[in-house]
């Protein structure tokens, strides 16, 4: 295990959330983050050329553009709309040079339940965009969501299935999005993930706390703070064939709070203890059950099986 | 589609939590229920032989008790405490009669992030428990929970996952729970359900609503309140074979607040116009588009795919 080093670090935007492109821009250079992973608000607030300009001149590379998508609209006048929001995204993801255009491919129609429905359209709009995309040399990339989001955010709600989907493009247009808060839960992950070999266009990562805020949209932590084990999805991207940036995306109400600054080291320091080459692992989170009352419970499982520790438990 | 009729209805407890079990029975028998699920605390509080006596005297069958499980334990007393309470939960269910005992599995053992680890100790704590099971005649039901629940609830957290681990285990003492609320969003369902075929021991139904409130456990709301599609769900279950009762089961403050007679006369009416022989289907939900808007998308989708309509679009 060879780990993923810092020269692979990008700050999606959205875990500096209020900070304009030029203000981001210059705190990656002040922490030596190489990448960025771009919003589209953000982008257009100064101007597509000049966020060009900004992200060249300070020798940021772009790892993502987020987003298009949201397909699954009602009516004629919105699915006029949503087409040419997306290839507008298109447009905007060549102009920067984005890696990806990640794509959160909308939940179910203005009062429908058909899940069906809602995924064919998905497909045919992605069927749609792939000409442009090819032509102006973008990869989409097909974001599973968290199955907690699928009625309203994205019907596409398990790594397998936008596997299922990217598998129908031509792989230089279309691939999938890796993202640890969505997809860690899932018993199939790291066999997905394989499948996606050539196909992974992004590696997003933050991790899953508890207990769940409010807006369950902002229950993301910094890497270390919650309960995904990096080191076997970090392994899988790997072995997937994945060597590009990997995005540190954090939604959540008190990082935001907090300095831009301070929020940026600690972006750097988890990442390194938590996907480096010294792949030392996290330490066991914090305020749970010491070591010592974990490693009892080995003579317990009964059967043979069951008893390996994981390295955070082993460490 | 021959639809399940009334004479298959069962109220869960959790849907009248502020009920006592006799109270809670009475109210069946008003309503014309048939069957209840009990849930663990309320037969305690009454002892679980006047339990026995409250739903015989009125007829009651009783469909589930809520629940095992939560095998995740860390240490040699916590683990010991588990097994003793799977124990008396299976010895509660065969003096009651229940068609099962609903394991909900437990989620990461305390201070650990290793997945493996925890679905290892399930399929363990389960094997160990299913010679008692069998020797007193009682049926385990695993239920894969919403992957919101992975971290701290049940790592089981879909119907692949549920099947796969039951299919380790004599049909006769271990099956799989199908709940609406857990596994909805998930687009190998009806796949996964088929496979489970002579495996369903339980059916519960309520609906996903939005947005989730601030308490993710309490998401749930009456049928046709949310956006399931309860059709091609209770098709297949029933195509897998299962012909017992369906429980409503309501985790929801208002559903709470309300008067119970209230609660028990909406469960009727909303479980036979979801799930009954007539199998109209349910109404497009309330405060959306309305369905004109809806059928003016049929002409956008492009490819010849998508275009058929959800029998809720089309009526």
């Amino acid at each position: 295990m060879t780990g993923i080093g810092l020269e692979r670090l990008s700050l999606n935007q959205a875990t500096v959330k209020h900070l304009s492109l030029p203000v981001a821009a210059a705190l990656c250079g002040r922490h030596e983050i190489p990448a960025i992973g771009l919003w589209r608000d953000r982008v257009a607030e100064i101007g597509l050329a000049e966020a060009v300009a900004v992200t060249s001149s300070a020798g940021l590379h772009v790892s993502s553009l987020c987003r298009g998508g949201f397909f699954t609209q009602a009516g004629p006048e919105a699915l006029a709309a949503a087409r040419a929001d997306n290839r507008a995204a298109v447009t905007e993801a060549a102009e920067l040079g984005a890696d990806t255009l990640i794509l959160v491919c909308g939940g179910l129609l203005p009062g429908s339940r058909d899940l069906g429905l809602a995924r064919r359209m998905v497909a045919d709009a992605i069927g749609d965009l792939v000409p442009f995309a090819q032509q102006l040399g973008v990869r989409l990339g097909i974001e599973a969501l968290h199955p907690m989001f699928c009625a309203d955010r994205s019907v596409i709600a398990s790594m397998g299935e936008a596997v299922d989907l990217a598998l129908g493009f031509p792989a230089d247009v279309v691939g999938v999005v890796v993202d640890t808060y969505h997809v860690w839960w899932d018993t199939r992950l790291v066999a997905e993930i394989a499948r996606a070999a050539g196909r992974i266009v992004s590696y997003q990562v933050c991790d899953w706390t508890l207990p769940l805020p409010a807006d369950t949209l902002l229950g993301r932590g910094h890497l270390g703070d919650g309960v995904i084990d990096f080191g076997p999805i970090s392994a899988a991207v790997t072995a997937a064939g994945y060597q590009g940036y990997v995005e540190v995306e954090i939604f959540n109400a008190d990082v935001w709070a907090a300095p831009a600054d301070q929020t940026a080291a600690t972006v750097r320091q988890r990442f390194a203890a938590a996907l480096g080459p010294d792949d030392r692992g996290l330490a066991v989170h914090q305020g749970e059950n010491p070591p010592a009352e974990v490693f009892a419970l080995v003579p317990d499982v009964s059967c043979g099986r069951g008893g390996e520790l994981g390295p955070e438990l082993a460490g």
